[in-house]
């Protein structure tokens, strides 16, 4: 099966958004060991539209084609597919009763320009939207299935799912058995990551690939057929033996479900204390359902005037150590999981950048603290010269990986190639 | 001039790298007025890249090709090159000196596998590459010129800046002049902006575009021409007093940094009260440099006795009206605002959901606060059964939304279609 895409839209083409719903794709047909043979980008031109389609049409099996189904009149994917196929426009009854519907519910009138979201071209198959207005379809032309989907990234993934993978896997050869296995690290480098697994002999049918995200490098482990797919655990466990504590979730696509999850499973209670991330920390828990059976608190302390009033750090501290040093983190550990006595505190105090670094503290100078009843773990890291977002984001993921080794009763403190270490205490707590 | 773009590499096109050049590429052209008619992208495999050439070669005047120069096996741009001109590899004599110079300096001896990056098609013509060791290479073939540039960002940069862009100035007509204009609205639906800006008609070579991003919609005014050009500041004068307070920004891409901006030129402070957003609206702003100027603090307060014990919300108005309602948000931004008497506090109590919903609150119910010295501006709105990531992000941009009015001097509570509102009170701190 030869698979394309078309992404089709201005401001896909012109870079003004950045094209996620295609790399979502691809990374969803790679899980599915199905490789895309090419994906074409173009604007809401009506000719280069109809040309695109009718000449992929002719080499493609299959082609998704993600946008342009919208209401107003720069979305062109409809009437395009109508015209490469020399077709008319048809309206369709039930979806505009549907849509109506849709309008009435929530006491609304159906603006006039939905009603173009009821045209399909002739011959068409109407592909259902659960979550929204417009309609996908698929349409016979030359030698391919044309798959409409929509722009919108919960409605086109929700098709996909629903609908494309169904559709492709009944019409077209699913090839041979796979299997994925994914290892989240965080800290290391690709190329340290691939050098070190060059050591780990991989049987036929076994395939890595690297996925670096900063700060985390994401491995897959593919297996393809059967033979593979028998050998994989064994080959994983050598993986996971070989990547030792670089290895923070095998479980779950981010660092902060890793330890959503845990602290869900173990029942425990966490505070937090942030400066330079400013809430990031709080977000990516609060991201996911549930987290309010254990996030008691968090303070973006983001001045010192906050240190002192919200969290306790005396002023004394912060005058002889500064903000950005191990006893201002440690003390805003200590004060966030007193507030309300919660088992566990992170704390965050850095310096992200672009300006206020200084000589003794670059930007990219960051403390980070946990707290339990007992002790105190603090480590000062140098992410280096990165973006003010890659500082923050990183920032946060230390800290996490800190409460997740706590949880699993690991070391607590352990070195990251990418993040130099300038400092680090353990201290118990003064009674 | 027909201008096209060929993204090469196995990890673009399977998605596990984000082709941040394609963006920045059609960024860059788009600012210079010139329109991408096309972007494909394709993996490592050689029949896919010769094909690929001489396809785009016969429809193209100009063609941007990215990836595939580097030293190792995958990279096949050059031997593409040369089989699609039906012409063989001559090694570049002067390059490989300049190689061996770079490497001599740096005390190392040059890798074998570099000698592969002094080898151009027979007739191509070097282009320089003063920050890598792969050069680039320009080659005619069939309609069009093929220009090709190395992967890493910082060298493909440089390329384009220093040689593509004169080269493409020189060689071709640069067009039409154009402008482009942004409305970031709030809160409103693209069909019915669309129905809405039906009304304002639009002088020739003026056009719209509209990018819907919940709970944004982003309309982009585009001028072609000089005719256009000197009508655009009428125009889009015309089109923000047909769109009334839909708009919350037309400088900044996102409401955050609209605000961010705002308080910054006004010299006024900012304290954070949040709940089902948990911290996402203080990481909105602090993602923006020089946030620490106003922001004093945030709370994510997510626990009733969070509310209670650092924000001071009375627990007789908790156990009253429930923590999300009209009462508790005011106490909330209240309780912010003085705890380090900040000019103004901004709360948000809501239920994300998709659990915790009841018949009188369901999931989507939100309450968004806004204090000053003297008053507090109150509104409960119903964000519907979104998921929970629209509704914490639907939640901050309303909250900024009402800071934004106050710091404008607009009426603060104003309607959002997209949004019912299900109660508001504006009240005057008592003494």
């Amino acid at each position: 099966m030869k698979l394309e895409m078309i992404s089709t839209g201005e401001e896909v083409l012109s870079g003004q958004i950045v094209d996620t719903n295609a790399a979502w794709f691809s990374d969803a047909m790679m899980n599915l060991g199905i490789e895309l043979q090419r994906r074409s980008t173009v604007g809401d031109r009506l000719p280069d539209l109809v040309s695109l389609f009718l000449e992929r049409s002719r080499v493609a099996d299959l082609i998704l084609v993600n946008g342009g189904l919208g209401p107003t009149s720069d979305d062109l994917s409809v009437e395009a597919a109508a015209r490469a196929a020399g077709v008319g426009l048809v309206e369709h009854a039930a979806w505009r009763e549907h849509l109506e519907n849709w309008f009435t519910k929530r006491g609304r009138e159906m603006p006039a320009s939905n009603l173009k979201q009821c045209l399909l071209p002739e011959g068409a198959i109407l592909v259902d939207n659960p979550v929204g207005s417009a309609p996908g379809f698929r349409l016979r032309l030359n030698n391919a299935w044309l798959f409409f989907t929509p722009g919108v990234p919960a409605e086109f993934r929700t098709m996909v799912e629903n609908q494309f993978i169904p559709f492709m896997r009944e019409t077209f050869d699913p090839g041979a058995e796979t299997a994925l296995h994914k290892f989240l690290t965080l800290g290391h480098g690709e190329s340290a990551l691939a050098d070190q697994l060059a050591r780990v002999g991989l049987p036929a049918g076994i395939s890595l690939g690297f996925r670096p995200s900063l700060p985390h490098v994401e491995i897959k482990v593919f297996a393809r057929g059967s033979e593979a797919l028998a050998v994989l655990p064994d080959t994983c466990a050598r993986i996971r033996a070989c990547l030792g504590s670089a290895v923070v979730s095998e479980r779950c696509p981010n660092l902060a479900e890793e330890v959503h999850t845990l602290l869900r499973e173990r029942g425990r209670t966490l505070a937090l204390a942030e400066s330079c991330t400013g809430g990031m920390l709080a977000s990516q828990l609060v991201e996911h359902p549930g987290s309010s059976d254990y996030l008691l608190h968090g303070v973006t302390s983001y001045s010192n005037a906050a240190k002192q009033a919200i969290l306790g750090v005396p002023a004394s501290v912060l005058a002889t150590h500064g903000a950005v040093s191990i006893e201002t983190g440690e003390a805003m550990a200590t004060g966030a999981r007193r507030l309300l006595d919660s088992d566990f505190a992170l704390a965050i105090t850095g310096v992200a950048g672009p300006e206020g670094g200084s000589e003794d503290k670059p930007v990219g100078t960051v403390v980070l603290a946990l707290a339990d009843r007992e002790q105190v773990w603090t480590q000062r890291l140098q992410f280096g010269s990165r973006s003010r977002t890659v500082i923050r984001s990183s920032s946060c993921a230390v800290a996490l990986d800190m409460l997740r080794r706590r949880l699993l009763d690991e070391t607590i403190i352990v070195t990251y190639p990418f993040f130099p270490c300038r400092g680090q205490a353990i201290r118990r707590h003064e009674e």
